[in-house]
């Protein structure tokens, strides 16, 4: 596929969207065609499958289930969205991927790397992407962005909270070596501008590498 | 868990919901706590995964979105209520299971027998049935069951039928020699309640010896 598949992965209140409109704008003003997505993008079955995970069902869902329903939801969002994004040649930029599931339900919900893998794996047969960007923000930068309010006094919730960032902010520097071909982490406590810069540097570096 | 775990298979036709009902009869009136189902068996979570497989999208279901699926509603029914089940020390009687997902996606739509395997590891972590009959009906028998006038004449769309009813019966025969252990195949082309007593006589000897 003639495209440039490229993910975005980070904590909340690690800028995420905002860079990846800068950085979208930036590439399509250069006359690249690019789709910004996230899943479930629009894909019908995708959102159907959304409307389920988030769904307040009067049954509990188990883990297993919510981590078959993202691999489920990614692979169509994948095959109706990406890969033709890819087959025409555009530049996708993906708001979370893969490692989103490794890190949160793999790690964090303690369901196992490998086996989230594998299951991701039937989900993508190998159409990783090209490139993987880890917006760095650390915990305590991304929650009092996540709070707006620095002052803000910690409650035993925050506490949690914390905790809770920091396995994955943990996860994410995990992957960084275990994907060290396609993953690279870029840091995000500057001003956004600057951190899209530092993302439109490097993708432009690989797509003069390309030609 | 204390209970006994029997999965029926087999294809269209091969009378599994008659026998089904006619066995869990005869150990309901023994005294025995019967749960007989299959999924999404009520299960609110299931049931919303089924209606996806099933509802006729806009857009077209990729077959390893399907079977991510399969594997989702699976887990859930097993954990809400085939474990819930086993665990009070009763009788699970379930019309399909992991066995339909290895030969209707693994190898009819050939995703992959290993495949397809894993990802319902990853949903049953090894909760296999103890016992899995499957009902051992002849292709042309089993569709002339499902047409049920042998007379009819047979056009190109009933050949390509039989086609994949032979592929299914192959397949289910292959399971029988990589499941030796749990998998045996009792012959069900003769009358229902001829079946059911075949089948009823297997599980008495499987609670004899448990005792």
């Amino acid at each position: 596929m003639k495209g440039l598949f490229v993910s975005f992965e980070g904590t909340e209140g690690s800028g995420k969207t905002s860079i990846i409109r800068q950085v979208s704008g930036h590439f399509s003003q250069m006359g690249i065609q690019v789709v910004a997505t996230r899943e479930p993008g629009g894909i019908r079955i995708s959102e159907m499958i959304r409307d389920i995970v988030l769904g307040k069902a009067n049954t509990e869902m188990d883990p297993r289930t919510e981590a078959l329903l993202f691999a489920a939801s990614r692979r169509q969002h994948l095959v109706e969205k990406i890969i033709p994004a890819l087959t025409r040649g555009d530049m996708v930029l993906c708001d979370r991927f893969v490692d989103s599931s490794l890190v949160y339900q793999g790690i964090a919900r303690k369901l196992g790397f490998d086996e989230v893998l594998q299951i991701n794996q039937f989900a993508i047969q190998n159409i990783f992407p090209d490139l993987t960007i880890l917006i760095d923000v650390r915990p305590e930068v991304g929650l009092s962005r996540v709070f707006n309010s620095p002052g803000r006094e910690v409650n035993r919730m925050d506490l949690e909270t914390i905790a809770f960032y920091n396995t994955i902010y943990n996860g994410y520097k995990t992957l960084l070596k275990k994907f060290p071909h396609r993953m690279i982490s870029i840091d995000g406590e500057g001003e956004i501008e600057e951190v899209a810069q530092a993302v439109i540097a490097k993708i432009e570096t690989i797509l003069a590498g390309r030609k």
